[in-house]
């Protein structure tokens, strides 16, 4: 692997530059590649959030995902298309590698933790020198937005995804003290209703585009509309030890 | 509420400067007065980690632990006396915001996540202006420095503390995809005895200061001996859907 450039996945935090890590902001700022996952159509996220700090000559590559939502999660046509979408992407991630350049790839929140990097990561060992670097979550800019800790002395917090069926969801509301659900979106009726037979619907909050300056914050029972958009989730504070 | 100052509950992260937000970074860098809990007779680790980063005119109020394991976690006196040292913090930082002072208190990790300044938070709302910096969280540099993903897919993350009972333990584990075990320290033997009944001791790995210069990490298989320090835990990976 010697002569070729790194690969830095790089947590970008939840939104807000001033809440990158030091080591980010400097990867980021002094970078001659980045890349980054986005929609068709859209700037992405990731990159929007960078505007500002890279320099002028960055070569940017945009990795555009075919598929977000048109195809069920669990058709296997689903698998297939990201699978060879993700093995593309690390080709030409490579090719700039092994010409020598390093490239920093843009993470939302934490690379490690229900990012999308983490398929380009699994693809890029062994063939290349791969740095990753963590940031904050979004779900810690979400439970910040709320004003309370989310979770005090032995309270076992669980972290959902939206995705998962109504019954899954329930079965796991029950058994928590402290509670994130991810991945809301459309998924916010279904959400909602889980947490209504959890018994946790009062005690939840809902908080959109957290550290962004379009943030909301409000308990789930004043959100009056089951619109919420993707960077939003459920957050349910624990209730333990307090001397 | 005019004319007095404000209190930062500033989350520093695991402990790499580099890894403090640009807003953490700045805000300890340009503090008049910070505050930190710390053990007594030790300098403290959030003190520590911000070595370097402070003025030298610094004015520096360090909290300290009046009790840690002496008393049990469930003897009514342990609660007390912490409740009358929060109290007492509480009394010292409103003299020094009133003085007209911004108090900047360093937080290990992200604040309002397992963290001792809720204690004060709860108790400061009200009284001043209070403003929490969130962090990366100790948990985001362990599962990095394993080199895996903790989540993937719809994968439920659930988050444990060491402090729980075995029985406690075995049962939340069961049932989680992906699972963080803090607060290691002394209960690594139960805490191992957990995993393997809940057959998860093979996928487990062993984390002992993340992103600090003598990180350790393994197989929690290859760790022969029972003794963990306080800043280690127990990182189980997520299996889940991976095009
Ligand atoms: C694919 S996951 C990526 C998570 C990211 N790696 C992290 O560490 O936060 C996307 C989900 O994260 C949540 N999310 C991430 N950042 C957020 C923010 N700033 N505000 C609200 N939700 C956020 C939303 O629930 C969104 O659906
Ligand atoms: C009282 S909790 C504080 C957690 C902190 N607020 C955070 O966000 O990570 C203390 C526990 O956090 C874990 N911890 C925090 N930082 C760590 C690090 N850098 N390496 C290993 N464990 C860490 C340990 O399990 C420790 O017992």
């Amino acid at each position: 692997m010697s002569g070729t450039g790194t690969i830095y996945g790089v947590g970008l935090g939840p939104g807000d530059p001033d809440l990158m890590s030091v080591k980010a902001h400097r990867l980021v700022s002094n970078a001659t590649d980045i890349a980054y996952f986005r929609k068709s159509g859209r700037r992405g996220r990731a990159r929007t959030s960078v505007d500002g700090l890279l320099r002028a000559d960055v070569h940017e590559f945009a990795m555009e995902y075919p598929v977000t939502t048109e195809i069920p999660l669990d058709d296997p046509a689903y698998a297939a298309t990201l699978k060879a979408f993700y093995e593309d992407c690390v080709e030409k991630l490579l090719a700039m590698v092994r010409a020598g350049r390093n490239v920093v790839v843009l993470c939302e929140g934490d690379p490690f933790f229900y990012g999308s990097f983490m398929h380009l990561h699994s693809r890029l060992l062994g063939h290349c020198p791969v740095e990753v670097v963590p940031g904050i979550t979004g779900m810690s800019a979400c439970w910040t937005a709320t004003g309370q800790p989310i979770t005090y002395g032995d309270d076992v917090l669980c972290v959902l995804a939206g995705t998962l069926d109504e019954e899954s969801l329930v079965a796991r509301m029950r058994e928590a003290d402290a509670l994130v659900v991810m991945k809301l979106g459309r998924n916010l009726p279904k959400v909602r209703r889980a947490l209504e037979r959890a018994g946790l619907a009062e005690r939840a909050f809902y908080v959109a585009y957290g550290a962004m300056p379009q943030q909301q914050v409000m308990p789930l029972s004043q959100k009056e509309t089951d619109d919420a958009p993707y960077f939003s989730m459920i957050i349910v504070h624990g209730q333990g030890r307090r001397p």
